[in-house]
């Protein structure tokens, strides 16, 4: 088993250059890890700050990707969850380190260390770098390895890896349910999952967006109304109602018209702008003693939990799959926003 | 007892003239009020702000006040909470509409159509605006006056009803206690109530100030230790280790440095700044599940509980008793932080 798996990917050559074909080796298959071939592979907002090292930190040649779901086809000695055959998915993360207070409470997003990411990331423990899903296969320790539900579409199961995740753990942990009205805030490829498992979870879901012709769409995905944040009077009439908020705006923006629709006591979680929040009004939070907060996707448990309860309600991501040559203009498209509502590569066209 | 009752008080009579004495006539007692004799009225930031009319909507005449202590002297015929010669308090509220969700829940500070505040408010039951505790006298329903244990010293017991409160509130509300690690960030009239208030609760308490003088000071008030905020070393070996952190800066401030003080899902409470807070770090709060939220004083049965606690604890606030004619001193004093920590007007001066 200790024989390098050969691999083939799409990487980014530098922050400047477009992805191109990239070959690479695999580590062999440890005595707990799963061969995983890889079938989609979702593509992520944050692929594109890391291919491009907007967020700084970048190594090269990178092979992105964490939203990966495909066919187990070797598995190592002491594999007990997989067998050879069965559908897996990897998220963001491949490992951890287990100890921390986080990892001991199934929270290894939030690993004091540091988690190991799927890509563009020291790897601690075999060295050099993780390279991702953009790639026909994958090498990784089982308890890192999530379980697909077989009944579910698979080119629309891969974003749950990261999108799904990143909505569903705000709302579980802010225990979003049956008689609240909660806000899903864009209409993005995070908005449209937060709409679905807010609905699923029995919530009254208003979509709020700038975008009013988004709003069919909205209804269409789970939403019991659409909340436009450029009318002011419609924003008014909802001041003070909502139990919950899940923001989704990928950048820093001004969060004062969503505050102000907070119940007091509720929180708005913001789980896409990683970069400086708008300047909050601290009356309007002191006043109804409001909460702001942030989440990063899901630890291992409850992102098998998220695919569990997506089998049951039968809950996939609305994709449009693409071949792997037209990665580079899918980037351009998600910029425009230009997407209903997250690209997935279709790994046979690799 | 349908007389009105004479009153004087010192009032500030527009948002640039000095205050001065003023006449003026309180409500009789109702069969539900109680008449105070006051003996102590405390000084807050806020009386300031009103006075000068910085947050707007200021009325004048205004007899500026809320944090009030006194004997009783008259009770209304269905007064059952208080006799004659009974020791009470008024803090920041004198009624509210008692049938929004807040108002059921105790919570009248939040009250939706708005609490009665205690001066510089319209009184929707009785008319006009309400006037507050630089007074020699007030007229108060028996359900928004405070029982004040006999045990405390009365002077320091008089800025118990708002800054007490204000520190004690989200201390209790996000369930500070044993064996946690908790900041007080800023030592004034407001953070010296949370280094003593934090310390009863059992909680390791560390003051977080800008000001290494204000150490000893601390230590003497509870803190366990200090932390200064200019220090980048000390406040790196302090990242990721609070679990709660109370902020009473009085003001907009960049509030990154003391967010990456939170452990994951911890909560920074802020009490002073009801201007913009400063940009918040995205990146800081997502990947640790931090929590920034606001708070307002406390409702009156929590409120209640607070006194008794500080009956049982002997707590009250360190003051600095001045004479009526002196006010107009004391704001521009505390301008400049140059209190410790709260004036307290005895109003056997007036």
């Amino acid at each position: 088993m200790s024989k390098l798996i050969p691999a083939r990917g799409y990487a980014a050559a530098s922050a400047t250059t477009p992805l191109s074909p990239f070959s690479f080796e695999r580590r062999a298959v440890g005595e707990k890890d799963v061969q995983i071939d890889i079938v989609y592979s979702g593509i992520c907002h944050s692929d594109m700050h890391q291919a491009r090292n907007e967020w700084g930190g970048s190594v090269y040649p990178m092979v992105p990707g964490h939203e990966i779901v495909g066919r187990v086809v070797a598995v190592g000695d002491k594999v007990t969850k997989f067998k050879v055959g069965d559908l897996a998915g990897v998220g963001c993360m491949v490992d951890s380190c287990r100890t921390c207070a986080s990892c001991r409470e199934q929270l290894q997003q939030y690993c004091e260390p540091g988690a190991t990411f799927t890509y563009n990331c020291e790897d601690p423990k075999y060295g050099g770098q993780t390279q991702g899903g953009y790639s026909d296969k994958i090498v990784v320790d089982e308890d890192f390895s999530l379980k697909i539900p077989e009944n579910l579409d698979l080119k629309g199961a891969a974003p749950l890896l990261c999108a799904g995740i990143t909505t569903y753990s705000p709302l579980r942990h802010w225990k979003v349910g049956k008689g609240q009205k909660v806000g899903i805030v864009g209409l993005g490829g995070l908005g449209h999952m937060g709409v679905k498992f807010a609905h699923a979870l029995g919530a009254h879901v208003v979509m709020i967006t700038t975008s009013p012709e988004k709003g069919a769409d909205a209804t269409k995905l789970g939403a019991d109304e659409v909340l436009i944040s450029k009318d002011a009077d419609a924003m008014a009439a909802h001041a003070n109602s909502f139990d919950f908020i899940l923001n989704t705006i990928p950048v820093g923006h001004d969060m004062n018209p969503y505050v102000a629709l907070l119940k007091r006591d509720a929180t708005m979680c913001i789980v896409g702008a990683v970069e400086p929040w708008g300047a909050v009004h601290g009356g309007a939070m002191i006043l109804k003693r409001r909460n702001i907060a942030g989440s990063v996707i899901g630890g291992i448990a409850e992102t098998q939990e998220m695919l569990d309860f997506c089998g049951t309600h039968n809950i996939v991501s609305d994709v449009e799959v693409i071949a792997m040559k037209d990665v580079n203009t899918a980037y351009e498209r998600m910029l425009k926003s230009d997407v209903k509502y997250r690209f997935v590569i279709d790994m046979a066209t690799l």
